[in-house]
């Protein structure tokens, strides 16, 4: 985790804090469940919650783990210092310490996509927004870095939030995939505890039980979780390329806000630098990364290694700390984004009709004329706006070649820029709903 | 594409003969729609469907593309050949290469993925088979590969079945997510076309509409659509890990099955090699590799670039073909896997009766016994298993200090493997249903 | 394999005829060395050489496996047929399969990397002479997309150059890494079979005996092959995202080379699309997807496992085949691409002159203007160039507080070109050597 | 970075502290080279270094960036608190924060690397040692996780030396390629900057100048670097992979050495599990799931985007502090395996001499029995091994057709192990030198 890559309400959940805490409510509530089961005895399960408000002290638990080796046990030993270890002494009965490791990653990875649809959110408003402002906003599209045919800033960003939509969808999926929790022993058989404990924590917690658990929850739900939020970060980089784009020297259709005192950006006016937008593409990667350990991480040995384990402690905070501080630069940039529509129009007018060249090409062999001399006529045409600077339309309207077959007004319809935006608002029904 | 991991109804899905059948498709529905429009001549679209029983000639079509270097051109121009030019000038109008490729890639993918479902059908038969089988086949269950408590051979194969009962689940949601067409145009803006085509060619071709497409169909649902297969593979890869374990010499509680005949097996019993979970191993790495140029196939400059197409013309196949072998083979193994209760008793018993010792450790906690105490009367029982070979329940019910606490009913019960095996059903009925 | 990406030389070389033909010479020069050790009869090991001209029959050799079900006694069998059975008798004698297929694939790495050798070769030779063609051909430089300083075509070359003589060594030490041959027996004690025998082999085959090997070589060998190539590969898109940025429309710097009479280009001279370095880009993702599962293949059980065979059936060939004609189509680019250095300085005076401001900067508090007042007076320059498309140096000379601090005569200098390749001639020497 | 998987000395290397502590070297050495060109006063350089026992403030310095929003300008305003603002006014001159960024990240990369080859040579010392020991205890071979051939532990000791011992000339390979600076100015022109001052200040800090930069040092190097960390990993899983099997209760060749104390190893023996090497296990995954970042890292567009930045702001140190930490963690385990010979030589006889089978047959063949037979004869006397538990040389001795080809004592002779390790010295030779 890289503190400048981050914010706090991630950070929180990784936090040794919360863990405990988290810890503690599933043993407590382990505690209820076999307090109702009869196992033990209702007051001790009930003493348990004295600490209910205890905020455990992370330096005293690492102590007692420094000489037990331990991290569940320093836990429990600790907490035993706080209710009395004669109540305490029923706590984590039956249970082995992944019962409470494992359900405890998940709430914490619910918690994070619960954060993440939050961040998403985000994203998809300001999309949403900037693509009405600029629903009619035309600019060229580009197929291979070239100039092809007119389209509309609007449906870049609408596309944008197609995209983002669908990713909300996945990660809804992916938050369901982890929100599992298992309290079923040494080897998952519940020998020597109930499945009603197990069902108690998990309600209790907002989790699922796991229908089939080993000593671990298993991590192909971990891996589905983690490849989903690499395909997340895999669009978040698609965007940023597009603005990158955008905002090179030459093209400058948009600027990442730059607050106007910001120093340099005046005194060099020309280098305003899209830093946000290449800070993503970078971002992206460090979210994908963690993709190919988490699908290394499904293939333990037998009911369990522990392999998994230290590959998690690092993508599970690392990954979604990322992910969440990715989408907010990213909803922040899309938000503030300068638009230059006057830009969009001289670009696309960079040799002068030269885009309308395949509708007058398709217009000649409408009209009869052979598919070679349509091209013959186009191409000399074109030639003179490429290589002299021309004005494509002139051009055309003076050809008598070109004119006997179309009329003047049928070569000034195709260079009607309303041609291609006719269906711009069928488009944004289709995306954003009538 | 390996020919001897692959199956010829999914390599027959990717044959040049299969896309071009595809591409016929697309292009003569969508002359359907566009005659419906009145774009086009009615019987000029009749026309097209004369071809409906041509199969298309490769090498013919090969021929022509090394002249006009286009490939759909070059298909389109084949295509003339066997309607006729007159009635073939109408065919593709207002259309872009992207749209018939495009359609035509998620056509074949969704065609792989039912492939792959038919697949996933067969896998999980035979785990729910094996998994009834052996329900009550008690083996060790091994934590970190050491000895844990006892589980059942038939859990063993229910939590697989579970495992890839989800993956199942996100397979059918993959198939969904490449499951859609675009006949938009050359960015997608329809300028050139009415969406009404892509609405019908779509219809007909299975698929749902692209909301919003640019020149292509975003690759966010393909990178989605391989990273499913990635958690695939590995799910794969963690059955075929457990069985080459069971396999291994010390071990020997399953085998792949060996032909009685089979050269070499018999004159060297011991030397079976598991060698189609090793090759399953490898396989899924191969599928695995193709997540990543996925995901980076995503972030295309503006309304496209041609980077994802020489990924895609090697992944599509590549990954489809050699998971959808890897799955019947792993199908094939499950069925017909040779499994040793005997020696899972055996194995179980290594260390006479040691794994119960967690449950004497727990039971004389229980009776009263402080933990310290409790630890050194298992401790010099233990030893004497581990060191010198002694019976571990016989060891206790001559211990004094274990009697004490302890009655030799209630020794007798800890070593009772019923204990272990009580909830079997419950978690069975959990993952297959009551 | 797919073919429009590879080149036939490469191809051979994984072909079945050329991997039959390697078993057979490991197979002849293993019977020489036992022959010498006394090992089997000096006339069996010369009849052996009596199939040195054989073409072996592949499909001879299937049909023999189908019954064998083992690859290496199917071709040995197919031997006996062509030199006799009493002869082919002590053929592979003390060999172990893994012997000849491990040695084999190594021959086979090391005729490819030659071959990727030769094609570096040819991209190192493209990109000098393009280097010294522009070494004072002046074009913007950019950081983050935006225009910076000036330098020139030339460098960008000489970059190339010098990254790709990097990788070449690169490659050079990658050959070596696989260029070790074993033929030590079952687990690689040479019990069967005498050190002497390996040494011989390796010698004739070119290669190093392996100091210590299992069953099999060791993959971290293989591993770092295809590391390397996953570099090299990087480095070909770094090297096709240069120009696939020169190429698109606004910049138009350089284009790949179009045929005077391509179709389409000439009808629509603004729509040359950078296809092949975009090609290049999908190219080096499918180069580079091998690295993972080739560092998953290192960890094998024990003296091996065959889990490693799958992905080099496929990487062997895909990678190194992807990679050669990856080199070979980026040389052709690269020794064919055209360049505009007219548009090279249409675009670096774009904003007319403020490229400079930095040096007008530094120049200003230099002659002891504060940092601030720089900055201000620079700014109010720049913003007319900026708003209003005035010309930056004209704006500095007409600007009083400027003149006060710098005289004409340093103004002009500091939009003196020289200033800024008067160091290319020292750079091009450390890349090219004096 | 997990702390638990760190070491201090490694972690030290990343620490703010550290990173300005070489950021002031670098301007220190700059202004010296500056001054001995003319460019800048000798005083004022001389006055640079009043700093050199400066302790950064981190805490100040994070306060001016909070302002100026760039750490090198926060930087250099702290560095002008220390020597006074008008001696400070030289420093940076002609210098990009690149410069100084990248130069700095090379010196961290090659501490880091030292490092590493310090853990390297550690475990390469204690693979040697055990190597020796156990040069002569006899172990059966696996492939494929099946009895093969008899081999030695000291042969396992000294292939995974030999694997270390190349990953150690990777390594070296490596950090050279990391050993490089720049200070080149914006573009690497050196424009505004003598490549005297890179050459001096590169030797001061003990690197190569970079021969040809742009902003900044070229990413392929990085991109090298990764990939060798990333294989130097793969071989710490082998090792680990080979140990945990060795660890496994069935097999229990070898144990990861526990404290005679350490809590629960003693009440339950037989519950040892081997942590440490499943953690390296996870661990190797964490160091590999950097090289697909590093190696997306090397195409930054033009002259440098800033992509690469927040990507090795993470890997840089994590990756190498995780290695770091893996390396001396494998040389513990190696240092203080517990191993258990006798386990050994009880697994070799679990079929009570089939390990044999093979060398019977061959020999069988080699007296004139013709295969068919040969293999009929091993066959009959294997079964009763492998179904009744006979012994296997018993048996043979035992069979008239077998002692009809075969002397007592030339059967006697195939179980002898010497046999199998006769090679052991020379291997070692090899490995190890004469």
């Amino acid at each position: 985790m890289i503190p400048r890559y981050s914010r706090p309400e991630m950070v929180a959940i990784w936090s040794p804090e919360a863990r405990f805490k988290i810890w503690y409510e599933i043993e407590a509530h382990a505690c209820d469940a076999q307090a109702a089961l009869g196992v033990i005895p209702k007051e001790n399960a009930a003493a348990v919650w004295r600490a209910k408000d205890v905020q455990f002290d992370v330096a005293r638990i690492d102590e007692i783990e420094a000489v037990t080796k331990h991290d569940v046990i320093a836990f429990l030993t600790h907490l035993a210092e706080h209710i009395g270890s004669e109540d305490a002494r029923f706590v984590h009965q039956g249970m082995t310490s992944s019962d409470v490791l494992d359900t405890t990653l998940n709430v914490q990875l619910t918690r994070a996509a619960d954060l993440l649809l939050v961040a998403m959110d985000r994203v998809l408003a300001a999309l949403k927004t900037r693509a009405y402002e600029h629903k009619d906003t035309v600019r060229i599209g580009r197929s291979h870095g070239i100039h092809a045919e007119p389209t509309t800033m609007g449906l870049t960003f609408a596309r944008f939030y197609a995209e983002m939509h669908r990713n909300r969808a996945r990660l809804v999926a992916a938050r369901e995939e982890v929100a599992t929790g298992a309290i079923s022993g040494a080897v998952g058989t519940f020998a020597n505890i109930d499945p009603a404990v197990e069902e108690h924590v998990c309600k209790m917690m907002g989790l699922q039980p796991e229908p089939i658990s080993t000593q671990v929850i298993p991590r192909d739900r971990h891996a589905m979780f983690f490849a989903t939020l690499g395909v997340i970060a895999s669009s978040i980089e698609n965007i940023a390329i597009e603005i990158r784009h955008m905002q090179r020297t030459e093209v400058l259709e948009a600027e990442e806000f730059f607050s106007p005192g910001q120093k340099g950006s005046s005194a060099m006016p020309h280098k305003r630098n899209p830093v946000l937008t290449e800070n993503l593409t970078g971002l992206a990667r460090l979210v994908r990364m963690s993709v190919i350990p988490a699908l290394e991480n499904v293939a333990l040995w037998h009911e369990r290694d522990i392999s998994h384990s230290s590959v998690e402690r690092a993508i599970g905070p690392d990954t979604t700390i990322t992910l969440d501080f990715a989408l907010h630069r990213l909803a922040g940039v899309v938000e503030k984004l300068v638009i230059y529509p006057e830009n969009m129009l001289k670009n696309m007018n960079k040799f002068k009709g030269l885009v309308m060249s395949q509708r007058v090409l398709l217009a000649l062999t409408q009209a009869g004329v052979s598919r070679e001399d349509s091209y013959r006529l186009v191409q000399r045409n074109a030639m003179k706006v490429w290589e002299q600077g021309a004005d494509f339309k002139t051009e055309l309207l003076a050809d008598p070649e070109v004119t006997a077959a179309l009329s003047p007004a049928e070569i000034e319809e195709k260079f009607d820029l309303g041609y291609h935006t006719k269906h711009v608002d069928t488009i944004f029904a289709r995306v954003f709903g009538a």
